[in-house]
């Protein structure tokens, strides 16, 4: 009998809850709207239902491991307890874990949600053949999560991975954290619709402002439509966004010279329009990128570079000198990838230990 | 009979050379000149002459576990040989353990210096109670080094740990890695002269405009001299330096929740002039640190902290609110850091690989 567990992606917009076995296959996947107007309680209450119906349904195919949770915010993993979840007002200090644990009787783990992304991806994504890696989840905000050694990176108090929030910019635009110029400003879909509006407002981006117009729900994938339809002032926001992107992954690159770099969330489905500017930004900003990029891709990035870039001590490191190449690539699982690495939780000794191990590698 | 080290730190001006027993202590220190123009052979030749002479000394008061040498630049850490090295002209892809271990039939590791000094803060020095933590060295360039769970974090090719050349400031000052608005263009030695140097012409800095033109070599101990006497101009650049170096460090802060990050390098000296804007800006730009913060410095800090911070996310989480807070603390062994970290090289079972353990933990 194979053994499963269940994923929960507790997102601001939908709730999502699939069964996983420890294959991999996802068996069943719910979606429901997070009905966060009626309350935290009312929340709670359609995730446990949903949890229970499917549970009940997979427990004569075998073993339910638990709950995973992934979460929006900052999680204390020894309490179970949300922190800090700007998108879920009301959440802040709630024992969740505890709360669902009561209702399911199975034991449940709480988690960053870009730390279940980046735990999803290595698990069955772009990353399931490296031991370390580090995930930017572009969505309303953006989130971040490392793996090291095949174990999310939590640091001391469980904060790691918070690198949509990293300073790039000292004289940028105010991000909701209270800083300035960080990545999120820059590479959010919040941002691409704020770097819109600002187009708009100034007069320069006449079939954006049409659009604007004519939809009510003004939206980074109408930006991104323009974009890949030729409008130009679409195009230079995405330039924009990933040149931003760029720097903060090469930041990275230079910090912990990772084998992989994934990017996910729902804006990376523009990965066309952002790809090349960070791309090229990597190549100019990061030494430790220029030094390990994937050969073609500095070749073909070169060309679109300035003259600076070819003056520095990045350019004369020269690619995959080292012989190992920095991969950067969209997240596999896409949007999923946060919902497989819930369900991924349960199947690990612990997931908030640094003791945690894959349980097939325990197995091994 | 003790087990005993040499450690090199061989920077671009001095050489440095130290006897150093497992248990820490310093039996003998030799400092020459790095005598660079002589060209790489000399300098070699010097350093094996001087270490032939201290295993000499100490051959029969223990055992020699072999040299280690801490580099400025980038190390294969597999043939130990220098790859990019901008303060050793000449040095590049040249297999400089080979050629030490030939001159001295001992065994001889290369270390990048910065993570050098990581590890002898680690052994040592403010680092010796945590396992994990960052140190940032701040000299003619600004290095970095990351210890995870006491071990120096080399990422996949050794490069890891090039945390002065993140980017800060997009639209910064032109860095010799090619990038624009490096950490180390704000918080280097030769950026605090260029500071300076740009105060002068813009003629804002009549005092140090009287130093520089009676001061043959213009350095940063001289901006530092004027800065504590109250010299206005002098004292801002410091606070810009801090801002800074606060803003790199905040980055890292927040992708790594370590409990410890630790300023070192010569400039580290001048701490009293450029902490308080380091602590400052650390509070208003990286959530993770503003949570996690010791409370007796937030309310120190906060007090000159503008108004967004009070309103951003960051003050809402409040410090010690999880019970474990981030230090950022001087470097304990100064410029010894590095020195000492060289000898504890040959003391773990291998540095280069991840297996690499300290000694005494082997032991016990």
């Amino acid at each position: 009998m194979p053994n499963f567990a269940i994923g929960v992606d507790l997102g601001g917009t939908n709730l999502r809850i699939a069964v996983v076995d420890e294959e991999g296959r996802l068996l069943e996947k719910v979606t429901l709207g997070t009905r966060v107007s009626l309350g935290r309680d009312q929340v709670i209450a359609d995730m446990v239902t949903a949890i229970r119906s499917l549970t009940a349904k997979f427990r004569d195919l075998g073993t339910i491991l638990g709950v995973g949770i992934g979460v929006p915010g900052i999680i204390d993993l020894e309490t179970g307890m949300t922190r800090e979840s700007p998108n879920l007002p009301g959440w802040s200090n709630y024992p969740v874990r505890d709360e669902i644990e009561r209702g399911l009787n199975a034991p449940v783990i709480l988690e960053n949600d870009a730390n279940a992304a980046a735990l999803g991806e290595k698990w069955l994504g772009a990353a399931r053949d490296v031991d370390d890696m580090c995930i930017f989840t572009l969505g309303t905000g953006v989130g971040g999560g490392i793996v090291l050694r095949g174990r999310i990176w939590h640091g001391m108090s469980g904060m790691a991975g918070e690198l949509g929030h990293m300073t790039i910019d000292v004289n940028g635009p105010l991000c909701k954290c209270g800083n300035h110029g960080c990545v999120e400003v820059f590479a959010s879909a919040t941002a691409i619709v704020r770097m819109a509006r600002e187009l708009i407002d100034s007069g320069k981006a006449p079939q954006l402002a049409r659009v604007a117009e004519s939809e009510p729900e003004f939206s980074a994938k109408i930006v991104y439509n323009l974009a890949i339809q030729g409008d130009e002032p679409s195009r230079a926001i995405f330039r924009r966004m990933g040149a931003s992107l760029g720097t903060g992954v090469g930041n990275m690159v230079n910090a912990l010279n990772l084998p992989m770099f994934v990017i996910g969330g729902g804006v990376a489905s523009a990965w066309d329009a952002f790809a090349p500017s960070m791309f090229a930004e990597m190549l100019k900003r990061s030494m430790v990128y220029a030094a390990t990029a994937p050969a073609q891709l500095d070749r073909s990035g070169a060309q679109s570079l300035p003259a600076t870039k070819l003056e520095g001590a990045a350019a004369q490191v020269g690619p995959q000198r080292y012989g190992k190449t920095t991969i950067v690539t969209r997240a596999l699982l896409g949007s999923d990838a946060g919902l497989y690495g819930a369900a991924r939780l349960p199947m690990m000794t612990s997931a908030t230990s640094e003791d945690a191990e894959p349980a097939a590698r325990r197995r091994a």
